[in-house]
């Protein structure tokens, strides 16, 4: 029985520490290479790695990352369980940007980063977090991690959903019928979704112009949610006042990027959560004790909704 | 009996509104003009209007700022009790202000504003909270409630002060001896000091070469305790990484300044935080029913210590 841990060097040398440490009676393999294929039950990785039909036993595919849209559903066998990370490290980060992100767009960073380059010192009006609406698109792990930070400012908070949910001190909608309502309220908008076929390009102009005039957006969901060619008509037209993106379709973004010279845009290269090798070996072998003892994963897929 | 308000006429609308609900047996003027100056007890000003020795039966001088440093201390007499401004909307924005302000140095938002200046998509190494420490220079009451606000975050926390204090969960240093070891375990240093003789210029080159190699600077404090001088080259020789400046000597900070252009440099115009005239009428009144009851002032001035 062995687990295949196909990412980076440095973060591989951690993981075999720790599962040394934790499961030694679990064969631990940095590489593909000499193993028996026959052996793999567990694969950590981003992308899948060739065929995976040839792991033949094959049972939990840990994705490095905290979506799932790299994997095509395909190239995974239904059989196969198919994982999430949720790790401290990814919560912890994804807290900071996020509570970073809203501050910014709040305090009116951008445009303050505009006088900068002019040498203008200049006040410029103030709202008061209590009359500033924050909306999630969004109510998983992260977005409540997140909203447990954002609550002490005293932002008004709200979360729209696919299905029905309801966290302690959020105004929560959920489904299509209520994004718009979700929408209007919203003055400062942060985008978490997974990505699936439902998500895909649903930042676009539609959406913008259900927004209040002024709205700002957080973007940390992934790339192809976002119309860029929307944004920046959004952005032009006083729609939107400035937008904070960590990540964009494509990505790396090319150099010749018009989003890169945009006055109200904040560009982060996908660096908002990133998985930290300690605490994710920690969580993946306390996924694969609760696989052995016939439990629920955490993190696990819904391989009908993706995510 | 009558309460001077000496300020912006926004504001004032609204303390007067306020005043009239709260305090009715109490005169209200927006101006000095045609108001008997013997009536005059109460002053609220932010610079000291001519000669305060007119009002002969002015008991309290209420600065509508957090600090008193615009105040010539030989232009008040010493039997006037001198008032900071200690107010909801002060402490909140500064809160807000110094969360943001850690959180971007911490993420390294100055290299990312650098690379996306020249469309550059690149992952820069990610310190965790837990190893970034941040250490307050002032541990008066905005430093504890903005300390509040970073406690959840998991950044080790100190401070330094004149005198000796303690507060839960960071790590407390105080007077000209400790102030070396307090800088040694510094990642980001906040500064939150009153202006005094002593705190003037107190951010110069000897306090930067006892901060570690690559630390950063958030200053909230006010202008002529930094060095600008000191501050380039220490940015220059990579003994700071980065630094935030909400305050500058002179302010406005002239348009031609070389700290405008300083990629390693943000610059706000002195916004951090201010006086919120709702939830400053409400304290100034406070403070009025207190003198009247012979209790002590919140925010008082010691005179001797000039904060």
């Amino acid at each position: 029985m062995a687990f295949l841990f196909n990412s980076d060097a440095a973060r591989g040398a951690i993981f075999r520490q720790v599962f040394a440490r934790e499961l030694p009676d679990l064969e631990f393999h940095l590489s593909s290479e000499g193993v028996d294929p026959d052996k793999v039950r567990y694969l950590l990785t981003w992308n899948v790695p060739g065929d995976l039909s040839r792991f033949r036993n094959l049972e939990v595919l840990f994705s490095i990352g905290a979506g799932v849209d790299q994997f095509k559903p395909d190239t995974v066998p239904s059989h196969v369980k198919l994982v999430r990370m949720i790790e401290d490290g990814i919560i912890r980060m994804m807290q900071e940007y996020i509570v970073l992100g809203v501050l910014t767009l709040h305090r009116e960073m951008l445009a303050y980063r505009e006088q900068q380059r002019r040498g203008l010192w200049q006040a410029l009006a103030a709202s008061q977090a209590a009359d500033r609406r924050v909306g999630f698109l969004g109510l998983g792990m992260l977005a409540r991690a997140a909203i447990d930070r954002l609550r002490p400012f005293q932002f008004p908070l709200a979360a729209w959903s696919r299905s029905k949910k309801a966290v302690e001190g959020v105004t929560c909608f959920h489904g299509e019928d209520q994004l718009g309502n979700f929408l209007e309220r919203t003055d400062i908008l942060v985008c978490l979704l997974p990505l699936t076929e439902q998500t895909r390009g649903i930042l676009n102009a539609k959406l913008f112009s259900l927004l209040r005039i002024g709205a700002r957006l957080l973007h940390v969901g992934r790339g192809p949610q976002l119309d860029t060619v929307a944004l920046v008509e959004a952005l032009n037209s006083g729609r939107l006042a400035a937008a904070m993106l960590d990540v964009t379709d494509p990505e790396p973004l090319p150099e010749s990027h018009p989003l890169w010279s945009h006055p109200q845009v904040i560009i982060t290269p996908h660096i908002a959560s990133v998985t930290q090798p300690l605490t994710a070996a920690q969580s993946v072998i306390e996924n694969i004790r609760r696989h052995r003892a016939g439990k629920d994963l955490v993190g696990l897929v819904d391989r009908t909704l993706g995510y």
